[in-house]
């Protein structure tokens, strides 16, 4: 059987449609079963199937509000400070605390600090709760201090509706409506099925070619949190036969079966053949972006009381398919525990970077959030698919619909949150040239509930972005080439209106990131002429280009003479990454990133490292935890531990304007 | 041993402090321990308490990002549509899925679909994924669609920093960098202690002064939402060597003591001698509302590594046992599991009501929050400690701090969110008057995506609040005593520049509402004046307040002549508890809240109730479900079901501006 090479995509919400048409035909688009639980059970986050009504009145008796004397309030009526009255115990005044029930014949309660308890000889009594006699200085109104039968809660009334999602308040309002359990939405049982010969289970050593499979557990988080259960099912490898049989003995004992993987058109995508065999195949490809081989179908089983369940052929990069557990599954759930769909937050930000987007698709991006002078910004943050850390990272999504082809820097664009709103105010925005003490900056700073977000564009983009009020600071290691100096005629260029700090984070060293002893035995930038050897270079802004095309100027090394020099990455640990890959022999970097990956370091500078920020951010609250950092023992010690680091300079100010 | 009756209320901010310092002197300010779990174990929800560092990097080997033919892009730089370049299988173009790894020869890969898959004699390959050769028209740039090594993570880079709280996505970044486990910090163990000879599990049948515990049930939600194990223990009575020994039982094995009641200054309170005997007290009463009578102390135990843990007194009202929690547990299990302390979400709104504040303490009001008109407002909801259901009602916390003496209405006071944002957003904000039939709309409309919050201020109160612009509708049955009409002059009146329709809800009947038997042959007006009988009244400006007063003048009754007539009851629910309770011979209302309570009704007149509605919230998508309701048959054999209500006239417009 020839396999078609190229999906038809459908758009997204015809692809939705189509499932939610066939979940309606088979009665699947409704409350699947409810269960009654008893309160005790941890019903918190579970979905009420039935609305509750009040058994009982809370309170079911008038009750005393306070500690005090129960009395009739028409006894007191004649009471004022000079012409007291006094009440006889036990028949006109009897000792209440709170929550006792009134007398019968009782309408109100007098504080016990506003009576005088009173002994039969009018001495005050020994026991101020055991008095024979009070005595009473005002009038009191009836029903006062009375916490009135039905006050909370009146028998009958509606308590909470069906379709509710059971917080611990709830709870004590169930039960104290009357309640010993509550029937409860059960909870949807998902098989999650994980197939391709090339995938390994967590933990095992890995070769070239084996795919750690952890999207099940990423599944199962998002279940959970959706209030769904979810069964995980062990690795099947591609072996159509095989599994068709694991599909069907897991929709036996479940309501809908997730296939992961093998839902593209490769060679050995199985999925959509699996669908067509065990039932329907409704769509194969939507239009969306990550996550296009999606496939959506209905599965038969022997089950005459439901004979239909839904699959969902998940695609295999993460990010797609989270993205589609989120897009395609989520709406199910929420129908099938009766609950709404998720309704994400959604606030307006300020785009920082031009974005294109295939016109076919709805496209989800992934942003950061910061509020930089009270205007939210959004920061798009990687697009690939396979990208797992950019959900982590990911504040929020931005959707730019089909027809939309790309939003320019500066465009009002609609997120739809991730994390929590009150989190994003918290966040410090860096941006600007990356160095491996921002990540110690982060672990430092979120034990102070800051959440230190940090972009990488290079020392130049980062203080363009600092102009542009993107950021709360950046951090450069521009060097003028001139006068050796450090940042100070770049802020000058590019911050001529904006008042800032320099601060010194670090002197490290810079050098040449090469394999593992060294094996072109390189020396120095005369080596990267050699035609055996294949540089990798920093993007064009970089301090490290910067100070490398001082070098070579210095040295009259031509670019066109570096092999490689066109080739760019945009951070250490990438061009660390590229040499231990064997994809170039030799980089710029610092040594931590050479450390990191078991590379040799060929040392040739030392430079200085600065935040460069405004002082109306210095001196904001936000930023505290970070200036405090600068003083930090811990932080200097930990930075101490990698290589190439000093850090004397470290908050000295290198320069004020 | 005389107990002081008065509590010396400390501030909120020095009680805590007091508690803070405690725990440091005894070094429990900081994580308490730390546990290693399988990913696999649901770690969602957990805290880390180590950061996570790569230990592989993602992918871990150049990646082919398509299905396609791996190529070295050098190989292809003269190809061009008219002179195509050919490569030869294996050795210079491989077939790769997605996913694979590249040749140690190739930089970049081909998508299928942009190649022409050839046989050696240059016809079409019969499995264009195993072909002898391949002919492509356009050169490549190295690697393009290829996912270079480490892509995603780079081994040694910061994955996720302690203290952060793991969500599914993180699961799979951890795993991805390496890991199988994290450490994430242990749950600590807060034993609960309900103590009260007064209290009885929920499920007791009930007699006077019983009262149901549940605040053990809302506590140990509490918990559990904020990362606590909640140990819930059996009700102790008020009996003291009982109550320590408990408590000291409870103490060996949790992290904290939560002693519920008791920790007033009652005859029975005996919370703070507990902990004067087993430990140290330090704070004896917060100038807090509701939840003055807090008391916090250390008690000691025969652990030499932790020799003191915390104990906290927990009031016996639900409010404010469910505040005390919030206020000064959840601080302490921030500490103990290394995350930030929660911090709600907060937002400006107007105040619908004037709101009066005990000067001296720090003031928690509950209240709802709806936009209307785009405008954030927030109406106080009850203020009773004892009143459960004001937290399930509420939507936010307004915070009256020490030193303010109230607000006025349509003041702007911050309000910290307890419900999420968006699900404000869906909220309809009815106002006016009350009818059982309100209960059975938010019933119905909660399984449509809206929250439908009823405010009962009377039909008059919900037009003037119209006029402000302080909700979608109001509900109202105001008759004209001289027309006889209903509604139309009080909207024109209160009304004159709002275009409304007033759209029918129920023809309903009103009567008195008496005890079962009607014990007291109650059968008109008439008999209110008898003096054996005592009547329950309704709010000023409540409709069945004026349908009263003018049946009265008809009748040529004075109020005086009316004994009760100045006791008021709020909701119709309201009257029937006070005549079911005895407080009360009868009350004038609707049969539905007769029927509530098992009581019987006499009746005497029908009147309609309507709903009011500016036409641009009645044209809103907000308020579509509502409307759509006015049609909904089975909406209508609900109503039915009930007492005394004829549907006739719904969703039948009655007047329009």
């Amino acid at each position: 059987m020839t396999r078609s090479v190229y999906l038809h995509d459908i758009p997204l919400a015809e692809a939705q449609h189509a499932l939610q048409s066939a979940l309606r035909e088979n009665g699947l688009w409704a409350v699947l079963g409810k269960e009654e639980l008893p309160l005790s059970q941890h019903l918190a986050g579970r979905v009420l199937a039935d609305a509750v009504w009040a058994i009982n009145s809370s309170p079911h008796y008038h009750a005393s509000a306070m500690d005090g004397f129960a009395v009739r309030a028409e006894a007191t009526s004649a009471a004022m400070p000079t012409t007291p009255v006094a009440l006889q115990c036990e028949d006109d005044a009897k000792y209440v605390d709170t929550g006792d029930p009134l007398p019968g014949w009782a309408n109100a309660v007098i504080p016990i600090e506003n009576v005088e308890a009173l002994d039969t000889d009018g001495n005050m009594a020994k026991n101020p709760r055991a008095p024979q006699q009070v005595r009473i200085r005002a009038a009191v109104v009836p029903w006062s201090h009375v916490r009135p039968m039905g006050e909370d809660i009146v028998a009958t009334q509606l308590v909470l509706p069906a379709g509710h999602t059971l917080n611990a308040f709830d709870l004590g309002a169930i039960a104290a409506s009357g309640h010993q359990t509550a029937w409860v939405a059960r909870k949807p049982r998902v098989a999650i099925l994980p197939t391709g010969t090339e995938l390994v289970p967590i933990g095992t050593p890995l070769k070239a070619g084996d795919i750690l499979e952890y999207n099940s557990l990423v599944i199962s988080g998002q279940l959970q949190a959706m209030g769904a259960e979810p069964m995980p099912q062990p690795i099947t490898i591609d072996d159509l036969d095989l599994i068709c049989q694991r599909v069907k003995d897991a929709s036996a004992n479940c309501d809908m079966v997730l296939l992961n993987a093998g839902s593209s058109a490769g060679s050995e995508d199985f999925s959509s053949r699996v669908v067509e065999r065990l039932g329907q195949l409704l769509v194969h490809g939507v239009a969306v972006r990550p996550g296009h081989p999606v496939i959506l179908g209905m599965l038969k089983r022997d089950d005459p009381l439901r004979p239909m369940i839904p699959i969902v052929g998940v695609p295999g990069y993460p990010v797609s398919a989270a993205l589609t557990v989120e897009i395609f599954v989520e709406p199910i759930i929420s129908q099938w525990l009766g609950r709404p769909a998720a309704q994400p937050e959604s606030l307006e930000a300020a785009i920082t970077r031009k974005t294109v987007s295939p016109p076919g698709d709805d496209d989800f991006v992934r942003v950061v959030l910061g509020k930089v002078d009270g205007k939210m910004l959004c920061a798009p943050i990687s697009r690939g698919a396979g990208v797992i850390t950019s959900m982590v990272r990911a504040d929020a999504l931005v959707v730019l619909p089909r027809g939309v082809q790309g939003v320019d820097a500066g465009d009002t664009v609609t997120v739809r949150l991730i994390k929590p709103r009150a989190e994003l105010e918290q966040t410090i925005f860096c941006i600007g040239s990356h160095d491996v003490i921002l990540d110690l900056v982060a672990q430092f700073l979120a034990a102070k509930g800051r959440r230190f977000v940090s972009s990488n564009v290079g020392s130049q983009g980062g203080l363009v972005a600092l102009r542009r009020g993107e950021a709360h600071l950046a951090g450069s290691h521009l060097i003028d080439p001139d006068s050796g100096e450090y940042n100070i005629k770049f802020i000058q260029q590019y911050l001529p209106d904006v008042p800032v700090r320099a601060v010194g984070l670090v002197m490290r060293q810079q050098g040449l990131i090469v394999a593992k002893g060294n094996p072109f035995g390189l020396h120095g930038l005369e080596d990267l002429t050699r035609a055996d050897v294949h540089f990798i270079n920093r993007q064009r802004g970089a301090g490290t280009r910067v100070l490398l095309d001082m070098h070579l100027a210095k040295a009259g090394i031509g670019h066109s003479a570096v092999n490689g020099y066109a080739n760019e990455e945009y951070t250490h640990l990438g061009v660390a990454a590229a040499v231990a890959s064997g994809r170039a022999s030799c980089g710029m970097g610092i040594p931590s990133a050479a450390q990191a990956l078991g590379l040799d370091f060929v040392p040739l500078y030392q430079e200085r490292y600065d935040l460069v920020i405004p002082h109306r951010h210095a001196e904001s609250a936000l930023l505290q935890p970070l200036m405090d950092l600068l003083n930090d023992d811990a932080f200097r010690k930990a930075i101490e531990q990698l290589p190439g680091y000093d850090t004397g300079v470290m908050g000295k100010v290198t320069y004020e304007s």
